[in-house]
């Protein structure tokens, strides 16, 4: 199954929805639309025809472990070091390092790219970037010095060592401890699980940001630091030192990202250095996480793009029965399946959720930038709570969305669509992680709510609500969109109230604070999505009544926000009704009377 | 991971709801409920302690080919070698065969257990009950004295030979040849897919029941006829003769089931029997058809059910973090994760979505039985009008809900779900086969549409609606099922209006059929479900008013039930709301326009 950029979608997003020109221009990076469309064409370049081609054989032959050493599969090698050597690697990393200084509007997209290409081969590197950002933001001079530079060009990589066997989702639980040295290094010891990419082939060096305990620590998660421990350490020329003792104690054997290793970590008195203050190591690591959680959007969301090329595909080519209103294709012995009213249903769920999680997406890169960039620092507050108020939202709704996406894909190819050779399934099994990694999307949707929503009492939330409002009103104007533009203003009222509702809740009861979370995240994005394709077809109309040359690509984006209003938004009521059921009806059953 | 067959439900669905007993008094079967829960606990015991250890190396071993010959995995033959010995395969086999005459009501129970057990295991059994129902109601005295015994027995297998590369869902499109033979049999001629169970190496003979055109038959589905074509010839002493002329060519590599072959067979001239009249093969294979849906329908459901088992065992053992209240658990180091309300919500979508489907897998389990066996004819039409209302619901709502409980399962094991040795992602990868194949999903919306429900003018699904009417009516007048009553009251209600609404819209414009489709069977199955979750109550309500010694077991219910119908009732919402965006949205986009 081929994959190729969906680039024409991208700048839609990027320019016409976005600004991304401006956007740069405010940054003060200095790139161009120009230079913004033809990076992304190299990258499109580089995805479809390097990366692409090497996704099925990796599912087939996997990673291996022999005597400690990872074997990756055939042709990632060749591949990651053209991503080094051609910048990709760099692309994000700030300037005095080496990087480029992208930002994430544009950035995106080619990760995008790299993830529905071979979501494999972009776990490999898919945590150097956020490690870099926590190096960057929380290293000594020293520890920048000596390795910031290798790991921004790629040369070098790094890892999140956080899961233990008994702590995932609560770090509180974790052992890991750390022995402060005289040298002030210190000396890391514990096991690690589920570290991905934390042993490979394919660079020279592997940087493990690894979350321990000082020996005097307090419990909990107020006495976990952050430490940087290389597999080797740096020498001061810039070269692999001495071999750390750390090593791959075993691989796992996964459902999916077959390609990609799994690692259990075994640190074994390791030396490491502290990364920013002692017992403030979630702080830090969170600095690293916010962008690996929008990375794991982005897989959610390039799994679905290639979904939908390979469905799409095969629904034009099928010959299967004859469309319910007479054959369409009577030269033929049936007609092609995207005929038919249910294929197509399948198609457009694909293709709306898919460009409406590309807006998403594209939404919360810009506030990234902003939070880190924007010249004021007001700004950049400002951005930094709308940030973080979106994340959860990319984390968890792209990786639901690229699921149902991948699975909706294999059904269109009815029983090929479960053999391993067409690739369908594939993607099922590869996107199924990111539903769980990087904080569940249970936890994301509890973070939402305590973090975000009750942090602030709903004050950023109800201000995105206004902005969303403020564009179905403008909207409202053009006739042509004045019935999605009600749709959508209703909905706007609905969320508002229901807001409120949701945090009377759950400052009344602290149980209904689990009890609305996902499906209060899950409306919420419905309803968000919802604004994003209104925003798009009002941009699509406006092309439109100019007279665009495009005509039939702004007529598309008019008909897909017409289907998503109509046949997508509609979850938004289950999800609203479902949540209005309680906390009451989960907790009434006793652990014991589950089952019989 | 273990597998206990749910037997208090079971008991519950079959006997306190179904009530069992009288069913078999009824059709005259001679079971009693002593004979009916021995030959159930025997099954949970054959099934959890004999099938279900093999699944976990089934999936990594895969069923494998060399020379035509396919090996099963380890432990295969010798729990095929009991299946027989111990009389499962032939429980529901006509008597004059040597059957045991089992209803559906009570062997459905058993083959959910078998699903959940293996359902790699049970797919090369699966379709000789059906093969033996269309041997037996479309067969020559002759085939059924050679071949019927032999099948009934489990000692020879049968097959469904249907699917071709260019025909899948588009049966017209078949091209295998059958030549009429001066003895009076067929040389059939072609190439079929998807094949289970086409080879293996469990029963001493597989006989194939293949669709294949007469020379002289017309074009399209009715040129289509149904032929015999075993593996061995039978010997007039009922030992396998010679070998036809038909191989193996290839095994497919799946996402699931792997322990399941799959097979292209290719029939050489290889002789054969017609079964039933020339050119009416479909209407005979639709004998088998509506057997197979059943039986995948309890495949979703047997998924389910171990999927639930497996995550509730983790839910109550893994500890990570406190209650939202404080810890519940203060001496252990956290708090086992079943106090999360979070994990409550997956965990009770799980056992609703179960328990709930179980209940509907019997009421159609019953009805397929009295279309067989009622003593009086009319009552056979109206229960075979029954039951072909309701297989369409049992495939597709049960293998949708066996997916999305398989995948809850992997997410409350969070990143151990993802990894194979715990088998949560397996039961997801198997169960995935079950919303394509014997019609996908998609398909059998469409039978419900165009066949069930226009067919009649809705007159059957409105006479159910009617009943559930009447249930609710009932436990209305229970003033602790009251709130519940109301509840589904008001859905009836919209049922009833939303279906008159679908046949007008169907009638008025024919792409509405395919545009409705899922939606609808989604909403109606939802409701349903509700309906049969309120007859729960009550049966539980009237146990705990009577001073059930079981009162544990029966306030679950209760509660189950209220979950249910403020948790999950409301997707029907959704449903209905998608499906009133109408066709226009779907049909709008031409097909050239779906990707730039």
């Amino acid at each position: 199954m081929s994959y190729q950029a969906p680039l024409r979608d991208m700048r839609f997003v990027i320019h016409e929805l976005f600004d991304a020109t401006a956007h740069c221009e405010l940054l003060g990076n200095g790139l161009d639309r120009e230079l913004i469309d033809g990076v992304l064409e190299e990258g499109a370049r580089y995805t479809g025809e390097v990366v692409a081609p090497l996704n099925r054989n990796s599912d087939e032959q996997g990673a291996t472990l022999h005597d400690g050493e990872v074997t990756t599969p055939d042709g990632f090698r060749e591949a990651y070091k053209q991503y080094c050597d051609n910048g990709w690697a760099s692309m994000t990393g700030p300037v005095e390092f080496g990087g480029q200084g992208f930002p994430q509007l544009v950035a995106a997209n080619f990760h995008e790219m790299l993830m529905a290409a071979s979501l494999s081969f972009r776990v490999y590197s898919g945590l150097t970037e956020g490690a870099v950002l926590a190096l960057y933001k929380h290293g000594s001079a020293e520890l920048q010095r000596d390795y910031l530079a290798k790991m921004v060009s790629g040369v070098w990589t790094g890892t999140m060592c956080l899961t233990e066997p008994q702590a995932g989702t609560d770090l509180a639980l974790l052992r890991t401890r750390a022995e402060p040295q005289a040298d002030g290094s210190y000396q890391v010891s514990g096991s690690k699980i589920f570290i991905s990419g934390g042993e490979q082939d394919l660079s020279e060096n592997i940087v493990h940001l690894v979350l321990a305990r000082l020996p005097d620590a307090p419990a909990g998660v107020k006495g976990i630091s952050l430490f940087l421990v290389p597999k080797f350490i740096a020498n001061p020329d810039g070269t692999p030192g001495a071999r750390n003792a750390l090593s791959c104690g075993a691989i796992e054997h996964k459902m999916g990202i077959k390609g990609a290793s799994t690692c259990v970590m075994n640190f074994d008195g390791a030396t490491g250095w502290l990364l920013g203050n002692a017992n403030q190591g979630l702080a830090c690591m969170f600095t690293m996480m916010n962008d690996a959680r929008f990375q794991v959007g982005l897989q959610g969301l390039g799994i679905a793009e290639r979904s939908f090329q390979g469905a799409l595909a095969y629904a034009r080519e099928r010959l299967q029965s004859r469309a319910l209103t007479g054959p369409a294709q009577p030269q033929k012995p049936a007609d092609p399946i995207i005929v038919h009213p249910d294929v197509r249903r399948m198609l457009l769920t694909q293709k709306t959720l898919t460009e409406g999680s590309r807006m998403l997406a594209a939404l919360c890169a810009r506030e990234l930038d902003l939070e880190h960039g924007h010249p004021d620092a007001e700004a950049r507050k400002a951005a930094s709570k709308r940030a973080a108020l979106l994340i959860p939202f990319v984390k968890s709704f792209l990786t639901d969305m690229g699921q149902e996406v991948a699975s909706l894909g294999v059904q269109v190819y009815g029983g090929h669509g479960f053999i391993r050779e067409w690739g369908m399934e594939q993607l099922m099994r590869d996107s199924r992680i990111t539903q769980i990694y990087e904080g569940t999307n249970g936890i994301q949707a509890l973070d939402l709510i305590r973090r975000k929503l009750l942090g602030d009492g709903g004050a950023e939330l109800t201000a995105l609500i206004g902005e969303l409002a403020a564009v179905a009103e403008t909207q409202a104007a053009q006739p042509a969109l004045a019935g999605m533009a009600e749709t959508l203003r209703q909905r706007l009222l609905e969320w508002r109230v229901l807001t409120a509702e949701v945090i009377a809740a759950c400052q009344r009861d602290p149980q209904e604070i689990g009890a609305v979370s996902v499906d209060f995240l899950q409306y919420s994005a419905y309803v968000l999505l919802g604004g994003l394709w209104l925003q798009a077809a009002g941009v699509a109309q406006k092309a439109l009544d100019a007279g665009s040359g495009e005509a039939d690509f702004y007529r598309a984006k008019l008909a897909s926000a017409d289907f998503y209003l109509r046949r997508i938004l509609p979850r938004a009521s289950m999800h609203r009704e479902a949540l209005l059921g309680g906390a009451g009806c989960l907790m009434a059953l006793d652990e014991a009377h589950f089952a019989f």
